[in-house]
Formats: structure tokens, sequence, C-alpha cells
């Protein structure tokens, strides 16, 4: 990012895997300056990833707007239905909603040998282009890298989100006690046949670049309701 | 929801507030029966509302398929962007993901002597329309109630998710160290003109239902990125 204009840092001081959209509400909210980096002004806080936007565009930065919002890389993959429960992506989310081009990175890689340098000239190209192009308005990018392999990455694909689930195992083990406990586990399954989303372009290669915007209205379902359903019983 | 049919209860053990679609990664998962309604099977656990749908599914109910997924009445208002930080609202998307037809309700009054009691019946028959009617897959519906007022509710309208954020504001305050800490608070600033939308229903006292989805994917931005942009650097 220094490659690009001056960097604002605001992190949180503690993993965030599976953190979705949380916000801290009713509980109060650190936020210290590290010196951590070269160059760079950086900020941990005790708070979400949707916190962070909040505080930096709030305390942080105040009256100066950002050119660019980008969070992550996220160690591990946030493609399809994973955006839903991504801190990474509800980071990228909120700085749409704050009106800022906003993107998600994140690496379909879980080992903790993964491998990033190779990514470094997407990540510079892709914010260029945004930079460049700017962004629709509401929209932030989820950007998802393949993990390293034998071949090069063969491109850049931009794709909807696939139809996908997490199938969740619970195992059940009980603590020194004799209390019951549970770890989840899940396995991925992908639904989806097509060649235009992003599973697609991890497993072939590509990198996926979902557009994504947080209007969660199923406007098809809405001309339906209206039509079919009884509400007139009051 | 015992007039309906057989009710389980699977609970998060504390307040939820602004906890998004967050999912408990990296840590154990408490579970406990409690006796606490009549006729009513009744878990909680120390997880998630999301959390607690999937524990529901998968150890709860295990081969037995719930006919309605219901979450709240959530005390306070999911309207619009709220949705995005409701635990309330993604406990219903999940049970949506997993293909049970799944309602979130909330009640948008946030005192501490909000009435709830007037809003049985439109619960009752809510619900019954859902288990009537089926539900479009994938969908799951954000009904939210008016605050009570001296003019009964006027009826019921489908909505879509209303145009509108939260501005936030970050109190700093020392604690007795004399380190800084901060309280976020927020106020709700609606942009929206239209009146098919969440905020004007319950500004107008109607019940409000917005289909919600969880494709995040910005379709529209899809074709527009593939033309202008420039992805042939590599």
């Amino acid at each position: 990012m220094k490659k690009l204009g001056d960097v604002v840092v605001v992190a949180p001081d503690s993993p965030q895997s599976g953190m979705g959209h949380a916000i801290t509400i009713g509980e109060t909210l650190r936020l210290y300056e590290e010196d951590i980096f070269e160059d760079v002004v950086a900020f941990k806080s005790s708070g979400t990833p949707a916190d962070c936007v909040k505080l930096a565009k709030h305390h942080v930065l105040k009256e100066r707007k950002p050119d660019l919002v980008v969070s992550g890389i996220n160690h591990g993959s946030n493609t399809s239905i994973s955006v839903l429960y991504s801190g990474t992506m509800s980071a990228a989310i909120e700085g749409a909603l704050e009106g800022y081009p906003s993107i998600g990175f994140s690496l379909c890689d879980y080992s903790s040998k993964a491998e990033f340098d190779h990514l470094e000239e997407y990540v510079y190209k892709i914010c260029k282009q945004v930079l460049d192009h700017g962004m629709a308005k509401g929209v932030a990018l989820n950007v998802n890298f393949p993990p390293k392999r034998n071949e090069s990455i063969r491109g850049i694909k931009i794709c909807r989100q696939a139809h996908a689930k997490w199938q969740e195992v619970f195992e059940e083990r009980f603590d020194p006690n004799g209390r019951n406990y549970f770890w989840m586990a899940g396995n991925f399954v992908n639904f989806d046949k097509g060649e235009d989303n992003d599973e697609w372009a991890i497993a072939n290669n590509y990198v996926s670049i979902v557009p994504c915007q947080y209007d969660l209205t199923a406007h098809h379902a809405i001309s339906q309701m209206n039509q079919d359903w009884n509400w007139e019983m009051f």
C-alpha cells in the first residue's frame, strides 16, 4: 500500500475469524497507536473489523477522507457464502457504506505456511484499477486469491458469489469437571455448477473479484408476497 | 409459537446486540438444557445467534426438520441497514441458508418499558402465512413492529430495505489509570425519500416485512467492471 499513497492502519488486536459484521455495543473500545511499520501510522483496537473502520473514520482520520479502504489479506478463503461470516469483508462493506472505495483481500490457503509474496503485484494492480476507475456507489470488492500452486495464476475473473454453504459438524467433548462442550468444524459444500462464480475461479487458478453490496432485500420476492399472501386479517 | 406447533428453543446465554453474522471459530461452545418454559424444550448456549441455529440443526434437532425458524422478538429496531449488524436477523438468514422458512422479529422501541403484548396476533398471523404459503428459496423475512402508539397499527407492508445508515459518535473517556477508552454511540440517518421501504412503514405505523437474501453480489456492477476495467496487465 505504501507504493500507492499514505497508509493509516487501524487493526483489531486479536484474531477476528468468523466475526461477521459484529460491532461493539454496550462495551467500551480501546484504541492505541503502535509504532510497528516504517512510515505508517498504525493503531490497534479491541474492537471488531467493522468497529475499526468506524474508529478510523471518526477518530483517527476525522476530516480526512481516505482514497481507498483495504482490509486483509485474510489468511483463509472468503469466497461464496463465507462473505457473511467474514470480518475482513465486513470491514470492506463498512467502508462502502461510508462511501469509500473499499476492497477486502483473502488468500484461499489455511496452511500456517501459506505464501503471500506472489500476490503483491495483484494487490497493487487491483487497488490501482479501483483508484483509476472509482467504484460504483455502495459496492465493495471481495477479492480472493488461489493458493500458490505449481502453475502460476491464470488471471483475474469478475464473478458472482457461488451458491455454496458450510456443512457443520459438532464434536462433543467433556472438560475435566465432566461438563460437555462442543467444537464446531465445517465442510464446505459447493452446489454451484456455473463457471461465472468465485469458487470456479479459485479452483481454476484465477483471482476472483466479486463486487458486493449491502442491500439484502430479496426484490424478486416482494411482488409475489404482495400478490399471493393475505395480510387483510385485521 | 405454542399455538402453532411444538417449540424448541436454542438461545444465547447473554445479550447479542450488534453481533451480526458472527460465528464461534477457534473457541469451544457450551450448550445446556434449561427448564424455563412449560411444554417447551429449551437450551441455552454460549454461542452467537448464528451458532444457535447451527447447534439447533446439528445437535438438538438432528434428523428432525423444523417447519419454521423464528428469531426474536428483538428489543430494538432492525430496519434498514441495521439488518447487517443484527444477531436476530443473522439467525433468520442462517435458517434460510439451511433451507428452512425463517423469520426475524424486532420491535422498534428501545425503551426498557417497551410493550410487546399487542404484537402477539401479528406474530401469529405472519407465521401462519409463512406456514401456509411457504417461502421463496433462500429468503428470510425481516419483520419490524412500530412502537406502541395511541393509534393502533395500520396494517402490514411488504417493503424493501431503506437506504439509511448509522452516523457514529465516539465519546472518549479516561479510566482510573488514566488510559483512554471509547463509547460508540450512533444516530440513525435516513436518506430514503421512498414510501416502499421499511423506515417509511414504521414511521407511518405499519408493520414492515422485508424479504432478505444472502447473495451479496452487486450483479449490476459485474458487466461494467468487465467492460471498463483493464485486467490484462499480466
